[in-house]
């Protein structure tokens, strides 16, 4: 059974996420049991279902997790913003980069969509967290000044949609490098940007 | 054995890609055997190899048929070419129809991702024809001087992108109308196109 967060410990749990993580990448999400996960933590059946419940119950922690550490990064990339369209491509090159960095959760992120509604259900909290964090970066732009007052849930979802597509050539069909997928996101976030910056001379399209 | 395409008879051929669509869709990719397919069709084995090699292959055919309905869809509908901008958006709603119309193509492809590697390389096959077309279209606007000198891959991919992602949203999440895909979709193409087009008073950015 589960027990309480605050009476959890912490490296159990980071260790049993490790260890599920390492197994979805190396056998398949659907091809790892619970017990793979078990046996491979070292800990005892009763440990396991003191953390987690089931398999998704794991996939959607270790989807928490990442999109905790990508809003995290970019929180912290947000430093000086004297230039905001400076921040904007800047802090598109750091989303990028957390994603290539976390290989293993990138893939699992990658290969898991479709295949089942409880699946979907964990993708779509992640996908939504990382959507309202987009929008409420593109609103402070407009509110500031800096963007038009364009619709912002549309380019919100055209942001995560290119990571994703391009994360997904990138490690799942290996049809581009690391490199080039950060480079093609920028250069989109560049163009993209020349429609939302509000025109200098105050007139607006 | 497969037979050459000219000797193919074009209505058993497109019984059999109609028949493996619905059971795709009934009972999910990985659950239809050639078998099912072939009772479905009430044709032979023998016809059944006479047109295609495996699953596979019809997914591949399915998705072949899908580029070229999309494909066809958006030539046709640049006619008038007056204005860039008009076109450029009313192609993306064309385009957007065209998904939502086939419902199960739209389905199979949103479904399937990730899956196995033969399944993505049909589906890369499928996206790499969009994307092209697209590129050409977005050089197209830019050798006519509408559009600015931008990278033009990652905004072709970018395309492709937000129709995946909300396609996806839309017929696998059910998280938002057919309506509300089409419409976030044109609204990105709004904002972006404003990046995009080419400064009236000759500069540019």
């Amino acid at each position: 059974m589960q027990i309480e967060a605050s009476k959890q410990n912490k490296e159990r749990r980071q260790r049993l996420l490790e260890c599920a993580l390492d197994l979805f990448i190396e056998k398949g999400y659907f091809n790892t049991s619970i017990r793979d996960i078990i046996e491979r933590s070292s800990y005892g059946t009763g440990t396991f279902y003191n953390y987690f419940a089931d398999r998704e119950d794991i996939l959607k922690a270790l989807l928490e997790v990442f999109a905790e550490q990508i809003i995290t990064s970019i929180t912290g990339s947000y430093s000086g913003e004297d230039d905001l369209l400076d921040s904007f491509i800047a802090t598109e090159r750091i989303t990028m980069e957390v994603f290539a960095r976390h290989e293993k959760l990138s893939e699992l992120y990658s290969r898991v969509a479709g295949a089942s509604a409880p699946i979907d259900k964990c993708l779509q909290q992640f996908e939504d967290r990382l959507l309202a964090f987009y929008s409420k970066n593109i609103e402070y732009g407009i509110k500031k000044g800096a963007f038009k007052n364009v619709p912002v849930s549309p380019v919100a979802h055209s942001i995560l949609a290119i990571e994703k597509f391009l994360l997904y050539k990138w490690i799942v069909l290996r049809a581009i490098t690391k490199d080039e997928m950060v480079e093609m996101v920028v250069s989109f976030h560049e163009t993209l940007a020349a429609g939302l910056l509000a025109d200098k001379s105050g007139d607006s399209i």
